[in-house]
């Protein structure tokens, strides 16, 4: 799966949740993540590769659930659209210690509280990002070959709907808090 | 989680079944398993290392269950005492394409049909491996650290009042079918 996603830094959600309210989006969930990021620098440094594999902890109304995600370089220069593969795991220590055992290290924990809304087939999330800062986030999946110019196209037309011109940030919250250089 | 294990080639099963009977050994499930086992030699060769990593597919009646594993290197020279981690997954298929995605690519899959007696704290398997053979499994889990010699002494205690006293077998069924060099 292709994961097609624009992210944008912004001062406070509140103008943005006027706009998504004034759009007709509606606002699906509300959770809180925790993410730990894995590298394996000997193999394959992801800081270079650009390579990301995540254990992710949601917990919705006190409700875990833990995915276990790989993702690929990112595919262009204006988005962080990239391949994307998700898989359901039971048991976060767990699947972190085969990680680990197969060479892949925890680098750093990132925590989040992230506010769903559903836009057409786009999702959209206002993610307060613990000591990083408040992000929007646009994404919508693609199939493997398909061409997501014309998504890209409609996902910066919302960020123009909710006042976002600028902001737009292709680094992560690893490069970001200076973990990883960018 | 050390897993102290002893393995045996066996014959046929209706000898042990009987023997199992007069114990007093509990029959507590049949299952059907099929293990992906995943290599990436370029960067850790298993072959080699004598670790594991491998997606099992159990079905019992009908039901599913899918676990990832990593097994570490055997721990002594009589038995396939090693450490073991597992984690349950929800999609075999995804976990699988980021092991590949990660370097890991599958070698081969093996299937059976495992028939799991309990006695005492022992966990006896009848395994019909297909293509391989017919082979007994004796094991228990240990902490790791934990002297283990003890609980292997009772494995072999158990294996003879089994009947069984020779054709133990350390090597793996990627070692039986030629896959890997034993």
């Amino acid at each position: 799966m292709i994961e097609v996603e624009v992210k944008a830094h912004v001062n406070d959600f509140e103008a943005v949740e006027k706009k998504l309210d004034e759009i007709g989006a509606k606002k699906i969930k509300f959770e809180h993540q925790k993410d730990t990021y894995f590298n394996n620098p000997d193999y394959r440094d992801f800081e270079k590769t650009d390579e990301a594999l995540r254990i992710r902890i949601t917990t919705i109304k006190e409700k875990e659930e833990i995915i276990l995600t790989y993702k690929g370089a990112k595919m262009d220069t204006v988005s962080k659209t990239r391949k994307e593969i998700e898989a359901k795991v039971e048991d976060s220590k767990n699947t972190g210690l085969i990680l680990e055992n197969l060479g892949f290290k925890p680098v750093e924990t990132i925590e989040k509280d992230r506010t769903t809304y559903l836009f057409n087939e786009f999702i959209i999330s206002l993610d307060e990002v613990y000591k990083v800062g408040n992000f929007v986030e646009i994404e919508k999946e693609a199939s493997e070959g398909e061409d997501f110019k014309e998504s890209l196209d409609k996902i910066f037309k919302i960020y123009k709907k909710l006042g976002i011109e600028d902001g737009f940030e292709r680094r992560s919250y690893l490069e970001l808090l200076g973990i990883y250089n960018s």
